[in-house]
């Protein structure tokens, strides 16, 4: 259950080692913090590797990817692999250009991640060339997504998690959908990739990949919608979202929690 | 007016394509979000034409330059006069250091951004070797602003946007200030990167660059001074501000405008 | 005493130049502001002597280092040296890789930093091959940091803080002890970052170093009591944080100061 997952990341605070972008590593950083985690941000390739062997969960995402952090991305999560700590990648942007969906590809083909998690758009995008994305933000979102997802999880063997108004995740011969969260998340940078860290740091304490991602894409949509009952705007939305994080408990995940089996 | 092109973007969602500076990246993709538009960051050489193809503004910032960030920034600007759409020039810091002088003065020859918004110190480094920055902080505010302003409005046939207790807009023949706004703001870091990125969002949607300019900054300081008025210092400040952004209406734009013509 | 530092802050507004992570850079920017320093922020090879050249002290810290930004921090740390202002260096991480503590050490005997400010962990990373750490954060807290400390003082001839629970400050002959702050100020990324660039603003306008690192301690663990009695957990904590450092008061620091000599 999801708040098992949360009551293990407080009491075992994994280290979740984290190549991410510029805008989003502080939000992230406390996000991970607030739900009981460690977080560590190092993109040196002479470093990633170590910092790898001390981490439980390694998440990628290539925001505002250039091309030293791409060479670290490929150490750091083929060192994640060789130890078999989970790897989570958020492709930013897939779609967007060639050049991300070029090295979302090749960060699939060569790190073979155990979670991709985006928006529809991102994950169609790695399909084929359709789609397109206007800057980050999903701007799909249908039954079409759910086929795109598995597809891409039997492909690349792996679980994959497509955010949206319902969240899909895919994997292990299922398909789980969250439907918690609210609208003003949205509105606020970095949540999908605080979204991304955070099934990083489930993956880190449960062994089953669509189940952590499953969670924390719950827990997360459950924090959304206590900062949203608080917040007045965007500004307001975020501090009550880092605040819910790191109080929410067993009531509050067993009465709203919305995630159904397929 | 200033509400009509709030309206727009919130409507259209404009994409304004940053390449901007470490410290603000965060703030700045929030604001955008908070106005109605659609923040995307992006600085790799490979990547940023191909990003200004499908963007409405370009915003530069040298906030935290360095050798790669330039190039990026002289490729993007190019590509998007080429398109034909605004470029936003903010010379953080020009006059502290010849490296930032310079590279803002070379990105404004080789680019010719539509628009240049800096704090007073900023604008007189551009116009000769006088000045002198203190940090990133405006340390002057004077009429010397108007002509310094003027002059470079006619020598890079552009708009020159001045900010301070008084915001000065000067170019298409003519001189507004805007008089929104309000000391907290000084206190806030990237309070000038933001207002150079709502400029951006503003010229996406109003083909006026002089309009546009002042605009933003009307709206920009009228939501500075919802959020003082319930702000207890810096750190609520900042939330309140993106709330007031986010949800800022046309009697609150009427009832508090203070633009003047000249 | 603290208040009169902090008053010298208010009116004299120094500029701490900081070469810092990415994760950290709004949050400690914020921070001087709160306080009312000047930061600025500049890490190019080629303007960081000169950039230098305008600052009352410098701030090297490593949480997310690379090759260039490590080339910047010698130059910047050799200029500030020669001109005679403060320079503080926090080892961020020091101990969790060998490029970080190599760095760190590197730093250390090429720069001579005037202070050196870390958790538990990292300054006993700068000792020997002993310790470890868990991410960023202390994992220890014991009379023996006292030893570590005050063998590295002693050898590298700075002044050394080690930051924790109670926070060990080491030189010039003496040992101090801070026994303000709040275990909430744990559970938000960056708080040892900001500690650092507090301890450059004060060491800005106080000429000992041991005294100025004290005060900045103590001034930081106070805004931390402060706004722990009004926040509901880490995000609203941030922004008590920094509106509590812009209004701290004599009283305030007169009734909370628990500040120890040995």
């Amino acid at each position: 259950m999801p708040f098992s997952d949360l009551s293990r990341i407080r009491t075992e605070a994994p280290l979740v080692h984290n190549i991410t972008n510029y805008v989003v590593m502080n939000v992230t950083a406390n996000a991970l913090l607030a739900v009981g985690a460690s977080p560590v941000m190092a993109h040196a390739v002479e470093e990633v590797e170590e910092m790898v062997g001390l981490a439980q969960a390694l998440v990628l995402n290539i925001g505002t990817l250039s091309g030293p952090w791409i060479d670290a991305m490929l150490v750091a999560g083929r060192a994640a692999r060789r130890r078999g700590i989970p790897v989570v990648l958020d492709p930013v942007g897939s779609g967007a250009t060639r050049y991300r969906t070029a090295t979302a590809l090749r960060l699939i083909e060569e790190v073979a991640p155990t979670i991709l998690r985006g928006n529809a758009s991102e994950i169609a995008s790695l399909m084929s060339d359709a789609g397109g994305t206007k800057g980050v933000d999903s701007t799909r979102a249908s039954e079409e997504t759910v086929a795109h997802a598995q597809a891409l999880a039997a492909r690349w063997n792996c679980m994959v998690v497509v955010s949206g108004a319902t969240d899909v995740i895919v994997g292990e011969g299922t398909v789980l959908r969250v439907r918690n969260g609210h609208p003003m998340m949205a509105r606020v940078t970095g949540m999908g990739c605080t979204a991304s860290a955070l099934v990083g740091a489930f993956a880190a304490v449960n062994p089953s990949p669509v189940r952590a991602a499953a969670h924390a894409m719950a827990v997360m949509g459950i924090a959304g919608e206590m900062a949203a009952e608080r917040a007045e705007g965007p500004g307001s939305f975020q501090l009550h979202f880092l605040d819910a994080l790191s109080r929410i408990g067993e009531t509050d995940v067993s009465r709203r929690l919305r995630l159904e089996q397929a």
